[in-house]
């Protein structure tokens, strides 16, 4: 009998089927047994009534505890009073494995013991749903991109040279030679755009940053859009059709998983552009407004982002920050040079900011000069200069960090639920 | 006017669009110019003939050198004799940047220096078609699995401990802990799938072998889906119908970019289930055959993966290797215990080694003492001992080797072409 999953289970309705997962939950009545058995796509109901089973199978229920591993074969009926409208009348049951005595239980744990046993936490209900969602997201991030013809290049990890200096970058030992792990694809999809228009990488980046705050962690995956001929409105106006269609995405894929993890979707429901944009400057007067004692022309901590994105029902947009606290490579304002031709975007709810962009500097002599005062090595950047050479056009991107998004989406506190194995400080077990 | 691209120069005919790009040829007639633009989508010819603009515009198509980036304007109509079968009536022509002398000529170039210039190099054809059938594999990799209801875990890149001993590992510091690039995520798959039930990561991995061979490089994508409950047979099917889907999708949705590579499709057309499956002893029978000296009992080396491949017209799945040559993980064969339950997909054509799955231990004490025979740290594989605790089951998978793929899809020599910025021995610049 082949096995089916718990999410096609409508399709089986009146027929006699094999289910194979663990057990979530179990109540005894008289001579019936509830069996509450996920596999991984969903959770059935699987009721063992003594008088259709042989009495070893209907013993070996008692001997089930939680997570124990097991294949439960039966018809499938609706019920509306069942999980998920349906459910299993047992005609027989396997047990594969009974569980040792399960360390999560539905009391409270603390997080350091749950992170302990993150390859187990991942079983529970609600980290479940964050990965359900993370994957959804993962999809719609390629698909927006995909469908309008950009190409993916895979950047490379091991890098020679650092994008913004080598202070929080991780070193490591390259035949000899220094390299760091990448903590952005941008320069390399600077050379890939010129090749094919319109490309994108999305993959792991790293930051050694000795921080703990609920917004990071040391490894996160970041999708990155670069397109040639573009200028800062056009990403400005991508992003924002961006994050809606992700957003939509998720409202209709993953409503299920939103309802368990109890998130108020009205939030989600208003995203859609234009989103608001606003000046740095602008931005600084809500901060000042709000009693935030920010220094001006400084950048804005996690706090400013939070009193800006408040004052907003959807994402907002923060553009021409004061280049001086901006990477090398931002193309200046022509209106006033001081300020880059860049933009944040910050999540409402106080999540604060989920992409970083700008227009990139095209013209060669600005680039060099730019890479000088910053005291970069000049020589690991030539073939970055060359870029400026050879038909250099105005180019434009960003960076969408992944887990903040999944952490906005899903209306959760801290990263570290947002990825299956998060990299801390001081945590890189299991 | 907005910006069109030359993939969707089709709906434009009889419209006055506006193209941006670069320049790929020219050629002078007379009054007439005929540029071929290319914008990453494509390549169009753009007719400028003098009449029909200004001087200034006419004689500025005369400074413009190779890659020299530009927009043209003016109306698209068909034409059997152009590339594409459009071309442009240019009425107005903007140069953005006449680019320096360009390196890259149509004479033949020496691989190192086109490697020193890999960010101009993608520029050429045959680079760009690689990157756009590239995306187009790794497009198809995900879908094959999102559709059928896996779910994506990024497993993590730094890992504390080692997969298959420590030799061919990168080696950092994790805020003085040693840490080592992951080789595969399929420790922590292991752990993703008996929450999700089917699970999957794409991510990079590394191996620091100081190898050069044209199948070989130091960072890699490996795409490795594992599913719960499944055995060894489950992935041998789930495998040749994934290659199968991928390649019907390279030949349906990236047929001009093949035929561009002269690559002979009559191969990839053979690519469908079922493969034929021979045993490492069969296997080995045919290197006796064709006099290999490779000794019994080991593993195969590229050359013997050849001799194997060829006899076949389609890839072969090979089954059953010795257990002492394989992961310390793989589940025992029941019938002789000596063998692991493991598989190797070798590609036609010589091409070798593409995807290596096994089904995995899922005795406690089995695994256990495999760990010890191998002189694993067991203490850092306690989170992975108690997936074999808390309700065991069965389990499968195997990894894909992105790289290996599309150079066999594309009918090319080396694995350095397959990635944007390869990363090889004494190689990491750009």
């Amino acid at each position: 009998m082949p096995q089916v999953y718990v999410e096609d289970i409508a399709q089986h309705v009146g027929q006699e089927v094999t289910l194979k997962g663990w057990l979530y939950n179990k109540t005894d009545k008289g001579k019936l047994r509830f069996l509450l058995v996920r596999d991984g796509t969903g959770v059935l109901q699987a009721v063992v009534f003594q008088k259709n089973v042989s009495p070893e199978v209907f013993e070996a229920t008692d001997t089930l505890t939680q997570e124990s591993s097991l294949s439960v074969t039966g018809e499938i009926r609706p019920d509306d009073r069942a999980l998920g409208g349906f459910e299993m009348d047992v005609t027989h049951l396997e047990v594969v494995q009974v569980a040792e005595s399960y360390p999560i239980t539905p009391k409270e744990h603390g997080t350091s013991f749950l992170m302990d046993n993150r390859h187990l936490w991942l079983r529970s209900s609600r980290q479940h749903q964050i990965m359900r969602i993370r994957s959804e997201i993962v999809k719609a991030c390629r698909d927006f991109l995909d469908d309008r013809g950009f190409i993916l290049a895979d950047t490379p990890i091991i890098t020679p040279a650092a994008c913004e200096g080598t202070t929080t970058l991780f070193e490591l030992d390259y035949f000899e030679e220094k390299a760091y792990l990448t903590q952005s694809g941008q320069l390399y999809n600077e050379a890939a755009c010129m090749s094919v228009g319109k490309t994108y990488c999305f993959g792991p980046t790293f930051r050694a940053e000795k921080s703990k705050t609920r917004r990071h962690l040391m490894e996160f995956w970041m999708i990155e859009p670069e397109v040639a001929y573009a200028e800062l409105d056009d990403i400005m106006e991508l992003a924002e059709q961006y994050i809606s269609y992700i957003t939509q995405r998720v409202l209709e894929e993953r409503k299920e998983e939103l309802k368990t993890l109890e998130r108020d979707t009205s939030w989600l429901e208003k995203v859609a552009p234009p989103f608001p944009r606003i000046s740095y400057s602008e931005a600084f007067e809500i901060l000042k407004e709000e009693g935030s004692e920010t220094p001006s022309g400084s950048d804005f901590g996690g706090t400013d982002e939070t009193l800006i994105s408040k004052r907003f029902d959807r994402p907002v947009i923060v553009h021409r920050y004061p280049k001086a606290i901006k990477a090398f490579y931002m193309e200046p304002d022509p209106v006033d040079p001081e300020l880059a031709l860049c933009m944040d975007i910050l999540a409402p709810e106080g999540y604060g900011e989920i992409v970083g962009g700008s227009q990139r500097i095209h013209d060669h002599d600005l680039l060099l000069a730019r890479i000088q005062e910053h005291s970069l090595p000049v020589e690991s950047f030539q073939w970055y200069l060359d870029l400026r050479k050879y038909g250099s056009v105005p180019h434009s991107g960003f960076g969408m960090g992944i887990e903040r998004v999944v952490a906005w989406i899903c209306g959760i506190e801290h990263v570290r639920e947002t990825i299956a194995f998060p990299r801390m400080l001081h945590r890189m077990y299991p």
